[in-house]
């Protein structure tokens, strides 16, 4: 295919047609890689800074701390209820700054393309990961694209890296819990993980399940400006769901974390199908919620500046931190029962992220 | 494989018996995750920064430019003579900002396992990874590891970022090429390219052929030190090669390229199993070597700091920019005769770097 061809086929206005795939051509740095540059990924991701083309991007900053994280996402499938693996790599590594406390600036992003992935499906998931990140207003300042042959990859994988700004007042680290925390998650919990389950076909009652996949750092920021040094730890539960992210919290800080069964948000499609499929929600990852640790008594002033925002609007306490069993989660039934939630060995869900 | 099992096989003092290899689970984020990430990423990537192991990493900046890179290596094989994938990815995101005139500082590293990757493998490449980071004083200050499953990635993906500063005096940019410039290259060309075609056994004369990779920030610092905002171009011919690179330049600053065929350095056993392919060196990827174009009369003083480190030893003077024929690059014969070096539809070497 010429690449005035592929131009034609891949601008917005103009359907692909069913032939339209990606080549092993498109990742050679020739002219079919500046075809699909500048037919896709310009017109859904370009701003001043990316238009440069450079080997990089240039930004300014101020002096002080700058943030850094990244994150490859090899998600399956490609699209799912409530996001994509684009949107998904924007909220990911956005949501990564914003749980150090760091206002996100910007993003950089790489594409592994599978040789024969469509350039419909292409051009769908860099539109919406160009319209996650204009939503969280951070532009992707530089990219890079590779194509490998087929059977050697899975449709696309993107990496992406965000830089950000240490926000002033925040602090938050996963070793600064303390005994007399109070554990608060920002809203409902296991909806990510099982609206991939339920994509995957894994499941009859695919129709209720919506990933949470959102940008956490107008959430945070509140939080911040409100409690400041307060503001303990902050942390996103994706992988390993929040069991992990609180036996990593409980170890750093070298605390237990005491988790009320009662009081976890935990939606009744995500119960359901969680049973229907032998899953515990707490390991079920997340994409779009955080646990907050701060002093117990600013819990009701963190839960009121969390429900202030739509995002935040089903935020909860959940448990709290105690010097006893240092480095255990332990969770509490209504009849005073405990159990040990542990780190699972290995993996519950597979390419969820 | 118990969590502890698979510490001892990692830990570089016990050799790996043929059938520790990574398995989905150590993407999950749970204790296999865990403990690949404590027995092989950090004995060899480790550092202050990276060890705080957060959802990313806190680095001081003075105020001023702040240089961005990313790349995603995805070469085939995964070591071949003179590299491997592991070293490709640092000294390809360090060069991009040598490249754009920054000093680099940090990186970042994202890792896609294949499951069934041999844990001595993958130990070797981050070895090797942590070696060349070490030899150019860049730490890998954040990382990422996600497993997929058989057959759905080839081995190991690496995606680096590379973040750096402005350097005091650099301007180089593709786009202030002038009439007048002297075309300059820092070593010999094609190396990189037909090194990973012999390890893919397509040729009869492996012997000789090695990759260039290396890091070129030393020898750019040299070169910015000596010739400050003289030195108008800097670019590494990586994928498409040195044709593809200057006929970027001579698009991006309206200007014609002439190369003079008898001046380019190109080694016997490079041109020997180009004309075995039927390939053209002037688009083979190179990762050790770059063009220069500065004005003509500092083009000596240029090469003489180029050839003062052994990295530059064989740079030479190449060609010439001219007003006549503006986004085209032209070949010149010894005899006169000229021919357009174009930029090729699509790839000749898929999996280069």
């Amino acid at each position: 295919m010429a690449a005035a061809t592929l131009g034609a086929n891949l601008s917005c206005a103009v359907p692909h047609g069913p032939g339209d795939r990606v080549q092993l051509g498109h990742g050679s740095g020739g002219k079919l890689s500046a075809a699909l540059l500048k037919q896709c990924f310009l017109p859904h991701l370009g701003n001043p800074i990316l238009a440069q083309l450079g080997d990089g991007a240039v930004v300014s900053v101020e002096a002080g701390e700058v943030v850094v994280s990244t994150d490859s996402f090899v998600v399956s499938p490609l699209v799912f209820p409530g996001g994509d693996i684009g949107s998904l790599a924007v909220h990911g590594s956005l949501n990564d700054l914003a749980m150090m406390g760091a206002e996100p600036r910007w993003l950089t992003a790489g594409f592994i393309i599978e040789e024969g992935l469509t350039l419909a499906e292409l051009d769908r998931i860099v539109q919406s990961m160009g319209a996650a990140a204009r939503a969280a207003g951070i532009p992707v300042i530089t990219g890079d694209t590779k194509v490998v042959e087929r059977g050697k990859g899975d449709g696309l994988f993107i990496n992406t890296t965000g830089i950000g700004v240490r926000y002033a007042g925040a602090r938050p680290g996963p070793d600064r819990a303390c005994p007399g925390d109070a554990v608060l998650v920002s809203g409902p919990i296991g909806r990510h993980g099982m609206a991939i389950m339920a994509a995957r076909g894994s499941l009859g009652l695919e129709g209720n399940l919506e990933s949470d996949s959102a940008c956490l750092w107008p959430l945070v920021r509140g939080l911040v400006d409100q409690l400041g040094d307060e503001l303990h730890v902050l942390r996103d539960p994706t992988r390993g769901g929040i069991a992990s992210a609180l036996n990593e919290i409980a170890a750093a800080s070298r605390v237990g974390v005491v988790l009320e069964d009662g009081l976890l948000p935990i939606p009744a499609e995500v119960n359901a199908a969680c049973e229907m499929l032998g899953l515990d929600p707490l390991y079920v990852a997340n994409e779009g919620i955080f646990v907050v640790f701060c002093p117990e008594p600013l819990a009701t002033e963190a839960l009121r500046v969390l429900r202030a925002q739509p995002l935040g609007g089903q935020a909860a306490l959940v448990g709290r931190v105690v010097a006893d069993h240092p480095g255990f989660v332990v969770l509490e039934t209504a009849l005073g029962a405990q159990r040990v939630v542990d780190l699972l060995p290995g993996d519950q869900l597979p390419r969820i992220c």
